[in-house]
């Protein structure tokens, strides 16, 4: 899995239908400077949380929808990390 | 997922049967330099559309087609990007 | 797999219900400066041990609990490695 | 999916049964300078030829023989590309 | 696929059940600098020489283990590369 920092939300009207319902949040991975990704997310995460993002086809499985194309999905809201490098 | 702008098509005649009728275009994930990505459409995207873009076995579920070698699918068309960094 | 060293922990309350019970540690890859990774253990490991982490479909099927939403698992904590470059 | 450039061949005498008769190619791809990539060829492809790569389970699926160890699969030569950057 | 060498071994007591008896080598790819990775190993490579390796689920579908928490496996013993940039 990866933590990233929710910083948006997109929208689409003309979709694969098992997109419906499915609210995607932009997600910018905190180790990283590109690349934020697209998640799907059902725990109600918000912008500026930091969250735990599943990816690939895991993320589908646990969706549980198998018309859902999603690839990367929302799956915890950090409390708190502790590191010790 | 990914977000990316549709900037071309590919054409191949001698190819898998089960590419048959696939419309292929060329995405360049928006936030990266390099590498643009093949993805398979039929929700009608059109070069310069903001396309979400999902990948691996995910797609490949989602298209419904088992013998459809696909890994990239265009899953929706964006309408807008909210971003709050 | 990738060898990698435990550098921390992650907690996360509010969480797909198949995360209960499912400890998450922070692995450092040993050859890449970025991009730490989040891994579910259930072998024990501690922070400052270098352990065997497996991604992507095999680590969600060896954990074997279907809504279990990993993309990441310790499959071993390392003894000891040889390298003859 | 991804388009290459095929630049060799590859060939192994020990090897996993399942790899009996499949023809390996080397496969730069067109928009990056490192990291070639070998992918079994069904369809005919020759050197210098552009083609579209499909790679992880989706490859192995259409592939369609359960054991055939491929994570990428040649599945079209490309005739053209148009790119209207 | 891809192409590396093997440059040496690991070892771990503390694993999985599924890692029992699996050979571990550690393998560079030969385009990149970093990222060696491991890769499961039952066809008899050596350090010094050149494999084949694939990842992801193809790696552990083929390695026919159910249990086997793999994600990267050794299928081929490089004989030559022939390549015409």
């Amino acid at each position: 899995m990866l933590i990233g920092k929710v910083i948006g939300s997109v929208w689409a009207t003309q979709k694969e239908s098992g997109m419906e319902n499915i609210k995607l949040l932009i997600v910018q991975p905190i180790d990283s400077k590109g690349h934020p990704l697209i998640a799907a997310d059902r725990i109600g995460a918000g912008v500026g949380e930091q969250v735990l993002v599943t990816r690939g086809t895991p993320a589908h499985t646990v969706w549980g929808e198998q018309n859902a194309p999603i690839d990367a999905a929302i799956v915890g809201i950090v409390d708190s990390l502790e590191i010790n490098e």
